[in-house]
């Protein structure tokens, strides 16, 4: 089966230590504790080309620290950095993506989202006060209302429209030239995934879909927290109405450009998204069929 | 196929007019204009049975509004009240869910997530400064950093383990007497719904679990604005370590007997959660594969 981008992570989450000060206390005096070693958002890689692990050393002790969770019963941390920017874009992080381990770009990505999350949270939505950090980095709470806060994660649907035996892919503006994906855009409070991917297709396409079947989910640690939910829908015509403040093109493909285009092919039609964006493996999936 | 609670709203969400100043001044100053009527959160039924809607000659001008979407070019709208204590709780708050049609339930479900979030967003979480209500009430801006705020919809996983025929059901303390339903939790950062759905089942209950199979999915107005994402995953054993703190018991049923907790059989082993929660929708359809 597949392993999108971004999962597998082998750590523990160690949900039941979050809450236990004794627990938790343990941990942070261990000494075998390792710190995700970081440059600003971007990870550090290691000679060995896997994530950089530094000792609890090599803190000034004022940082916020989040439990990214347990491997062999050691403790892993990150600190919690000033996230500013869209690091995303840089071609650092692409270069380190393209070395890093599955496993290492899950975990990566897990302390991204925490840290991003971390930033955007540092006052009470409700009240305005501060917020502390609680939850061993799993939480804010805020020192005046007490309301808590838990790390958000933003549902996205990510589908490939398909009519007879084509499917439908489409490239942003900001794309490099020739590079198509699967439509995507965030799932709206009061709708279904299966909802959501019917709307999306229709705002962006025009294209009016029917049956919606699940692929595969995978979370995307850019731009905050995203989970991406891969689906592909039944469109019921392959007319194209397309929204131009979303998407500059969108086109028909059959299996075997996709395959061309996944293959990196000189001929290729289009340039298909990087191995570990879900597109890839919904592209995938959908040639396989 | 399965319509899941909350689903199957008939308003258009009209996303291209949110942005639109004049084609939205044009909504605000349609006399056909309807506006949902709200008793505190609790949804106001009328002598028919359904929502009750009234005009915007009703509202004294001071009220932030939300465009819910649009019904034969009518806009339908939601004042913001504000929102206090867990009204889910509340014996009306049933009955009224149980006298609405599906396509109203889903409407008010819509209005009730985003109605929370407003009063959950007043303050920017970076800055601490005060938001103000944009995009037709499908986000909030801060009026001092300009971060802009969209509305949280927070993924969560519910889903039934099989092991032999037979699926794993558990109970929380708050539940009322006799009454199972599936597992569930907050996904997080960093996973995707395959491996929240195992560490949640291993987390409560002790089980581990290989292949997970997506089956349907709701969006949950209360407490907050989830996507609730229904699946079944296999397990490697029946043994149960329950984690007391959040789960009070869980048993394996046979398919027989939760064919009879659904249908409120008098011999009944359980009680079978409501048919707007989705639940009930996973219970059904493994009973009937």
């Amino acid at each position: 089966m597949m392993s999108p981008g971004f999962t597998g992570s082998p750590l523990d989450r160690a949900d039941r230590v979050r809450n236990d000060a004794e627990a938790y206390g343990a941990l942070l005096a261990d000494w075998r504790a390792r710190v995700l070693g970081l440059d600003g958002l971007d990870p550090r890689v290691s000679d060995a080309g896997g994530l950089h692990w530094h000792s609890m050393a090599e803190l000034d002790g004022s940082e916020e620290l989040i439990l990214l969770g347990l491997s062999d019963d050691k403790p892993h941390f990150v600190a919690v950095v000033e996230a500013t920017g869209d690091a995303f874009r840089s071609p650092a992080i692409w270069r380190a993506l393209s070395m890093l381990p599955a496993e290492d770009a899950a975990i990566y990505g897990t302390a991204r989202s925490l840290i991003e999350w971390h930033n955007n949270h540092r006052f009470c939505g409700r009240c305005g006060h501060a917020t502390l950090l609680f939850r061993a980095g799993w939480g804010r709470k805020c020192g005046n209302c007490a309301k808590e806060h838990f790390p958000r994660t933003d549902p996205v649907v990510i589908m490939l429209a398909e009519y007879e035996g084509k499917a439908l892919v489409g490239r942003q503006s900001r794309f490099p030239p020739g590079n198509y994906s699967a439509l995507a855009g965030f799932l709206e409070p009061g709708e279904s995934m299966e909802e959501a991917v019917r709307r999306e297709i229709h705002e962006e396409a025009g294209v009016t879909c029917g049956a919606v079947r699940y692929v595969t989910s995978q979370p995307w640690p850019f731009g905050g927290s995203q989970l991406m939910m891969a689906c592909i829908a039944d469109a019921q015509g392959d007319a194209l109405v397309l929204d131009t403040t979303e998407i500059e093109d969108a086109m028909w493909v059959t299996k075997e450009e996709a395959r061309a285009a996944l293959e990196g092919a000189s001929d290729r039609r289009f340039n298909a998204p990087p191995p570990f964006a879900i597109a890839h493996s919904l592209l995938k999936y959908w040639v396989s069929q």
